[in-house]
């Protein structure tokens, strides 16, 4: 197909998307909020009923949009909805990932509004979940049904949506393995990402892998009163935090040992280019009210959130918590703790490393555990692929700018899992941004975003499509 | 007197005294166990209905024993219950000083039985407040009643039962100085420690002062996602444990600016005295299941927990504590820091010198806050004195064994407090023992402990009333 038509073909298909989605804007918005207002808490067994109320929903969704066989995959945990559309076996395959669990909503207090009672204000649908990922993954169903609707479905479609995202996606391994030929597609296309910007389109091409731990420090088998022992007896939260101390060190250099040992440096050249990326300290700063930043010397805020490993303490708990004072020194203290990997550190490799290290430096005055939660791989994804210039194409066409590529801070460990089970490359088309607070309270998710994806995900099957022929 | 009249009337009243206590045990303890069944949590507001509820109990027990004038004498939090029994002008008085007031029950799963609800097993009374201080301070009503009923009471005695001692006294000051004619005494009578062991009797000689802080580490202006920002912002759990980590060094001293400069140094012939203490390292090991003791180098499990000062964590929360994984940086962190003082630090002095060094030691990629919770002074009690003669004098009669003079670990800081502001000392005769575990999970009191305070307690008034002459 010449260019010309390619871009005639595209005029049209978009007049008639933006005639549909004028249409049924308003229905979209409604169902992504009945989606969202099942507390759908992967990582909490008391809301487990709603994780499978979640499920249903998406089911129920991918039949009404038109996909045919959709089924409620069972899996060890938390199932797996599947759904297809194969138009003809000519046509390229797009296999689509999303997840619909969410992390838990806590600090309560913190939220605005209730997080599971999605509020539109000011352009945005506030609510646990909004972005990551019901708000992004209900893009692509809604997507799909505008190309069965206006018969545009330029690509084969298969949806993989699970619900064991926010822990660790667990049994997804499994069900990738046990379903290769059900699975074959020519990419997998996932919005679970962000971009820098509104007006900076972005698709990230590579994102930190994850080692996720707990430790538990025991000093006295029972909670002590401080003034009858302080000054004797280990205090496990004392302890807990030199521990944790020591793990970076004057430089911010994680001092795990081996720690270092696999990590891609980037040429001077590739730092370079990296530093061209628009980024405004004194802005970032301003937007999170930080008297500085703080992170590993040597590097600058982007590289040190994207190309450099971390670790961070993601909560910490012990003693007295309560109003006022009470004097105890107590039995245990814990901490859960996280580590950002970046190619090619091997997530069970720093798992074990960090066990062997922490459990190590513990004083013979303690008893430490440490347990693994969970991990996943860093990845870096192909920008000279089919799928990643169609990609650049559809976002070309919708926001009028090149999107950057870009290297992501986050982890979505299952990129590299798809790689290494079914051998598909990734593309991340993500709609999200930095402000949108996920994990945090008040997530929200622009409604601007979520036209855009719909405008933006036929786009990408139609230059797929095209560049395949 | 003649010492051989002293010892024969001793004789006899102790035993009037068996008998009446034979005869109304079941009682005693069936009204402790009513006492201790109020949840007069101090720290926590939502029990203030409880502890005034502990006020009026305390009220109506004295009225029922036998005291005049007892009143709920208001305070700017709660009450102080007053109650006297004036025979004699000519005899000394004694003002019995306790708390009708408790520190919080949890970790409330680590209770064998509901912390409320006394359950009375293997010799001894469980439930939150069953030693610290509602058994202890119930034995001196119960003795009062004792030597009412049986015409022995040998000193004028004045009660003061204050319902802050959890909470610092806030107002216990205030009254006393409000009320100097009234709480004229010639000695205060306190029970709220322990002895060495049932065969070891031993009093309280001095006692550590306190310093009791919360800080809070604030970096970013919400929770933010680990993998999006993490490297780059300054993470308030992390920099809160650097900050904890670096007030011990090395040794275990306190790195806290001029916190020794006034510590009162031991001479080496005092410490060898106080090696003399039984004290088996193995067995307090064994039973608090620790691999081994810490603490500053340089000085014995019982200096530490005696003549020298500590700093301990007593709580420490920030980000998720909740199953399983969640990739967060929060926004703060927090914990409660508290200092055991030794002569002749001083509170006031110790929490400026904290909240001046905290401030000091913050990056400046985050702000800090501290607050001072509450605090009071170390003590040393005198040992040559008539009523610390009549204590000894007491004990022998009942535990057979001249007691040990001991150091205790703990702060009551009102016995500086009533030096200063009413010019009365203090004796410290505590019936418990250490593994009474005050202040944590299935506290307990001793039957065995609870009767010989009501034996020990008639024959001090004898002693001092005796060695006053």
């Amino acid at each position: 197909m010449q260019q010309n038509k390619i871009q005639s073909e595209i005029q049209s298909i978009v007049a008639t998307q933006s005639q549909y989605i004028a249409q049924h804007h308003d229905r979209f918005l409604a169902e992504v909020c009945d989606l969202i207002r099942i507390p759908s808490v992967s990582t909490d067994k008391s809301y487990a009923n709603e994780v499978h109320r979640a499920a249903e929903f998406i089911k129920n969704q991918l039949i009404t949009a038109g996909a045919d066989n959709v089924e409620v995959c069972q899996t060890a945990g938390y199932p797996i909805v599947y759904g297809e559309k194969l138009i003809n076996p000519a046509l390229p395959t797009v296999l689509v990932y999303g997840h619909y669990d969410v992390q838990p909503a806590d600090p309560l207090e913190l939220w605005t509004s209730p997080p599971f009672e999605p509020r539109i204000a000011d352009g945005y649908i506030y609510a646990r979940g909004a972005c990551d990922d019901k708000g992004q993954m209900y893009m692509h169903i809604k997507a799909f049904e505008l190309m069965m609707k206006t018969n545009s479905l330029a690509c084969n479609v298969k949806f993989m949506i699970e619900g064991e995202e926010e822990i660790g996606s667990v049994n997804l391994g499994a069900f990738c393995t046990a379903n290769r030929e059900k699975l074959k597609a020519d990419v997998i296309l996932i919005s679970d990402t962000g971009m820098i910007a509104n007006d900076i389109p972005s698709i990230t091409a590579g994102l930190r892998g994850l080692s996720y731990m707990e430790v538990e420090i025991t000093s006295p088998n029972r909670d002590l009163h401080s003034g009858l022992y302080g000054g004797a007896v280990a205090n496990p939260i004392n302890i807990l935090c030199q521990m944790i101390a020591s793990l970076h060190d004057e430089n911010n250099h994680i001092t795990v040992k081996g720690f270092y040992d696999k990590v891609a440096e980037l040429s001077a050249a590739e730092r370079a280019e990296m530093a061209k990326a628009p980024f405004d300290l004194a802005q970032y700063k301003a937007a999170l009210d930080l008297p500085d930043v703080h992170g590993e010397k040597g590097y600058s805020t982007l590289e040190r959130t994207s190309i450099r490993p971390t670790l961070d303490v993601n909560g910490i708990w012990g003693g007295y918590a309560g109003q006022g004072a009470k004097t105890v020194i107590p039995s245990k203290a814990y901490a859960k703790i996280s580590m950002r990997l970046v190619p090619h550190q091997v997530s069970e490799e720093i798992t074990e490393l960090f066990t062997k290290h922490f459990e190590s430096i513990a004083p013979p005055s303690v008893r430490v555990k440490v347990t693994a939660l969970h991990g996943g791989e860093p990845v870096v994804t192909p920008t000279d692929s089919v799928a990643y210039k169609a990609a650049e194409l559809a976002y070309e066409t919708t926001f009028g700018k090149k999107p950057i590529p870009q290297r992501g801070g986050g982890s979505i460990p299952i990129v590299a899992m798809f790689k290494a089970a079914l051998n598909i490359d990734s593309v991340l088309m993500g709609f999200g941004l930095d402000s949108d607070a996920i994990h945090s309270p008040n997530e929200r998710f622009g409604l601007f975003n979520f036209r855009r994806g719909i405008e933006t995900i036929p786009l990408f099957y139609q230059y797929f499509a095209s560049l395949k022929k």
